[in-house]
């Protein structure tokens, strides 16, 4: 930190914000913004949210007693305010990394953060739980949740609003009201809150205003009682009958959430009330900042830059991303049943020029994985090709839309999973490692890993034309180097061998694949043949000693190519097998790859219980080959933050961890070393 | 059928209601109800909801023009009237039958069915897509989505409503309004549709006012301009904005769903609508049949029963789900943290005494999947021990929020999975074959199959206390008979372990047991040890032929039992090994427990993709053992209608197929028979 902020600098709890006059709590507000903006532009992180939230941060503090009270942050990527005011300024330096500041509220950094949040919508229950479970112990403390309109559009928001309404319980649900999701923001839900926020004017601290006339002694006594009527009728016209007080809750607003005197003093009010209550704060996104004010959706989750230009780096690397909306693109212009669903992630699932060119064929239905999945069915039901991009952390939420709604159909919608694997920088809430697990439970379901470019527009290409649903993951990640082996035309179920390219060199030690007297490399028209035959027949009789060969999901070919290099270094030489196909596979075909081998090694990018690994694993026992398999994959634990780089070597997925992994085994089986 | 049907008879299709008067299809109303209270009386099913939409579905297949009009049930246990209109009458005494007419819409069985159904809440979702697909394609047929209240508590419907609003196309939501979804309504919602329905002297026919004025001679020209500003001005203030008005859609309503008239003009007004449309249309639930009217949610699923009587049969065998209430119960009463979650099913999970004597512990969160485990989170977060109990098919909605609400924060939620495994008469949309494979993915969460009410309570006791997530997984079936076996404390990780009964009859063959000199026969003590220690050091060398135990997952256990007795019939002891807990795992004591076998058998109610035997299959490769291993689960399809003893017998998990297999692995193998 640069050292000006003083009046932060002081602020070790929140108790402190009490000692601060409103206009150092102003000032602080303005400390806070350039904390924020210096810590995102040097470390990457979400900006525009967190530039809205500053006053409403600082209100919350200053009227709620945290941890006592409890601050729910749906989502949690504008928590970063919040967590400069709990104790975490000094630290805030290490903002999302390994190590440091977490960018969304983790329960183990600090009791002011409540609840783990990283997915939208979830805010509700929780804080309805939370004082549910206050008031069952006999408790009074508060409970808020602090929502933004996008996450509103989940259903699960809904469900927790209606069930809310329902207990009656003095929940406080502040809606963060900016006008915009990740994407902008869509359904009919927005259109209503701009129809709400259109009437500001009568509006303002409606829940106030009884408190305030009461408060000016002119207007005490039966003076009161009339404007009382007035105030009732105005009322029944403006903001009776609307959505929040339809579901049983109060409603006050909308709230400038930028005027701090302002929202302390509705907050005040709101925190005696003993009913349910929605507080409707409109604020800007990316507020103090002109480049992230005039662009929020590009300052939403930005990359590291430069303050003074304002400009985000552009180019570089071409990532997974881009790749998919430059294929789906490709398939859209020949194919006009093909049509795109996005939920509320357009700019992230790379869609945005599938938008601009099809309009018409390009559907954002918000933050509604379900819904999305279920009325993409419903499109392959009526004839249309329908590709869903939604992350695969967010997919979680749709498995019954895939099962019940898409599955049992046979519909061939595809889906394009995002963010597969492990992620930089986001922590438990955001790692895509349950996909694999939790999409191979669904028959019918087809599960392609693609390892590079072009592979990727194959499968994307096959699924267009399939008879029944399959997904395509791919990882947060660049484009690795293409492969021409990957080129090879698709076989279901099968995969892609890659013979060791080269002889290891004679004086990195005793070549062990020239002790088989076997050469087993093979030309690249060899390698483009093996997609299409089934392998020779196994050899009988002693194999290679030691034949080596690694499999893996397609996000790990970069990591697997790392390690057979490192390995070649050592005197080894492994080929490498692209699975291509996580389900199904073709069991012969496997087999008799496996049985070619010595040791067959799985990587996975993805959870254990359910991966793949276990599958072959169930192979094995049906059909016994001669290879000792080892499967190796990401366990069973959440991951925290780190890059992705961080992350798959805690996880053992690096390319050093796997070559050295494959020594150690063969270390001990062929006592070498 | 009792051949009284005389204009059912005629109905071979939707087509021919137009050949019907008023009167007669007033008269047809009365003889479906005849068929479904007569065929329903024989062969169970759903009786009070599919009583409440008959003049409904009689209207809507008089107005609207199926299959190439889509209609689509929401949960679709109420389209039996839309079966017998749709050319099902002559085949629909074989109701929920193997091979018969299924209880929901299936799309194998009629072109008239559109969707398959079974979850609430999808319909607004698909019957949107169906429309969008028509709208791409350049067609004007029309979609209309069924739904009752119930299922309009589901987030799903909320995300699809305010889709629909935003998409702004002529769909068609019917609110079948009954006030009562499987248990008596919940939420703010239901609250608010009352209130709405309070109106309704005001509202009837609102769609229709103007048409019907109209078409007064008396009240054209001028008049009906000063009534239109009347109108308007009523409207206003009692149906103007409203919640789905709030949404993007027209509404009208409330319609008295009994009146067969009433229904048809209204719809046919709705129908040449260009804007989407929510239609609120009142029904009783059960009626005509008057037991059902006065309990409905008594009949809403029910066994044969006598119509004269109007009684349901009652006693009998004990159920799974009776004994968790009551395990529940007992356990609450000593535990004042303990609270229960339904999510609409209190008396389907037998939650029903406990909501009588716990109130303040008891919720009641309508069709809200993700809500109710969310919320339930919470309550854990918040120091309380909270049970939720759902359905296995059902929580597959939930499982992001068990993902990221619950297990990475550790709270110890309870989960109660009521019918998991095969489910009679349902079909593809409710077996419960997919809860292991899904939620074994889930990192802190242990998984339970208890093999009788012994274990379950055991294992209730145990999750009430864990530090972590546990969910708990039984049959819809009767409790099988007791095995002391089971009583044996819990050890985590471990299963129990019995050994082969008795010796074989030696006039059923030669003993193979008695082959290995080896008497490996156990008291009851014995056995209640085994759970606790280490299974004793494997025997080194020969291995007994063929030494043989069946593992399963504890639903299967009467399945095994019948199996280890008719192998017993061909002279073979087998030892069974009832599992318990399906995560964790004790590998070693697994692994040690494998090497004392030749055969090792894993049988699963589940699919296979990412169930417990792929786990022990990799396991397996980890720690290799001497037993051939063989794992039998649900495979990797979906299971149409049948008992659950067919669908156990089509899976080859019956007791005679168990054995079976057991037999030709064995012949195969030792080269016998």
């Amino acid at each position: 930190m640069s050292g000006h902020e003083s009046l932060l600098g002081q602020i070790k709890s929140p108790r402190d914000l009490s000692n601060l006059k409103l206009s150092e709590l102003i000032e602080l507000c303005a400390e806070i913004r350039r904390v924020i903006i210096d810590t995102v532009a040097k470390n990457g992180g979400h900006l525009s949210s967190n530039l809205g939230v500053v006053e409403l941060s600082v209100a919350l503090h200053a009227v709620f007693e945290s941890p006592k009270d409890k601050i729910v942050w749906d989502v949690g990527h504008q928590c970063y305010a919040h967590k400069l005011l709990t104790g975490r300024f000094s630290r805030f330096s290490r903002l999302r990394q390994s190590g440091g500041i977490a960018g969304f509220p983790r329960r183990f950094e600090s009791e002011h953060d409540v609840f783990d949040t990283g997915h939208a919508s979830t805010s509700i229950s929780v804080a309805l739980g939370l004082l549910e479970a206050e008031r069952l112990s006999g408790g009074n403390a508060r409970s808020v949740a602090v929502i933004g309109d996008g996450a509103l559009t989940g259903g699960l928001a809904y469900e927790a609003l209606s069930s809310a309404g329902h207990l009656g319980i003095p929940l406080i649900v502040l809606l963060n009201d900016n006008r915009m999701a990740i994407s902008p923001n869509v359904g009919a839900l927005s259109r209503y809150l701009s129809s709400l926020s259109m009437k500001r004017k009568y509006q303002t601290f409606k829940i106030t205003f009884d408190s305030i006339i009461k408060k000016i002694p002119f207007f005490g006594g039966k003076l009161h009682n009339g404007i009382q009527r007035l105030k009732r009728a105005v009322k029944a016209v403006f903001y009776h009958d609307n959505l929040f007080v339809d579901l049983g809750f109060e409603y006050a607003g909308p709230i400038d959430g930028h005027n701090l005197a302002g929202l302390i003093s509705v907050l005040k009010d709101v925190r005696t009330l003993d009913r349910p209550v929605v507080v409707h704060i409109v604020t800007q996104k990316g507020r103090g900042y002109e480049p992230a004010e005039k662009d929020p959706g590009a300052f939403h989750s930005v990359l590291p830059f430069s303050v003074e230009e304002g400009k985000l780096p552009q180019g570089g690397v071409e990532s997974w991303t881009h790749a998919f909306g430059e294929a789906l693109l490709k398939a859209a212009r020949k194919n006009e049943k093909i049509v795109a669903i996005s939920a509320a992630m357009e700019r992230g699932t790379g869609l945005s020029r599938f938008h601009s060119e099809f309009p018409n064929r390009f559907f954002d239905t918000g933050i509604t994985e379900s819904h999305a999945v279920s009325f993409s069915a419903a499109l392959a039901a009526g004839g249309f090709r329908p590709v869903v991009a939604i992350y695969s952390t967010f997919m979680q939420r749709a498995v019954d839309s895939v099962l019940h709604d898409t599955a049992i159909g046979k519909f061939p919608v595809v889906f394009a999973l995002d963010r597969a694997g492990f992620v930089s920088a986001d922590g438990e809430t955001h790692q895509g490692l349950f996909d694999i697990a939790l999409f191979r439970a669904v028959p019918n379901m087809t599960i392609f890993a693609p390892a590079d470019k072009a592979e990727l527009e194959l499968m994307l290409n096959w699924a267009l034309c399939a008879a029944s649903p399959s997904l395509i993951r791919y990882p947060k990640a660049p484009l690795p180097e293409s492969n021409q082996a990957f080129c090879t035309a698709l076989v279901s179920g099968r995969g892609v061998l890659i013979k060791a390219a080269a002889a290891p060199s004679p004086d990195n030690g005793e070549s062990v694949r020239e002790k088989d007297g076997e050469d087993r490399r093979h030309s690249v028209s060899e390698v483009e043949e093996a997609g299409r035959a089934i392998l020779p027949v196994k050899q009988k009789g002693d194999l290679p000693v030691p034949a080596l060969c690694l499999a893996f999901t397609g996000s790990l070919y970069p990591e697997v190519s790392r390690a057979v290099q490192l390995l070649e270094q050592q005197g080894i030489a492994a080929d490498m097998y692209n699975l291509r196909f996580l389900k199904p596979i073709d069991e012969d075909y496997l087999v008799n790859l496996m049985d070619c081998y010595r040791y067959f090694y799985v990587f996975e990018e993805g959870v254990g219980a359910g991966g793949v690994g276990e599958y072959i694993a169930s192979l094995v026992l049906k059909m016994p080959c001669r290879a000792r398999v080892f499967l190796h994959n990401a366990g069973d634990v959440f991951y925290s933050v780190g890059t992705r780089e961080e992350l798959l070597c805690s996880a053992g997925l690096d390319g050093q961890s796997i070559a050295s992994r494959c020594l150690s085994d063969m270390a001990i089986n062929e006592g070498i070393g």
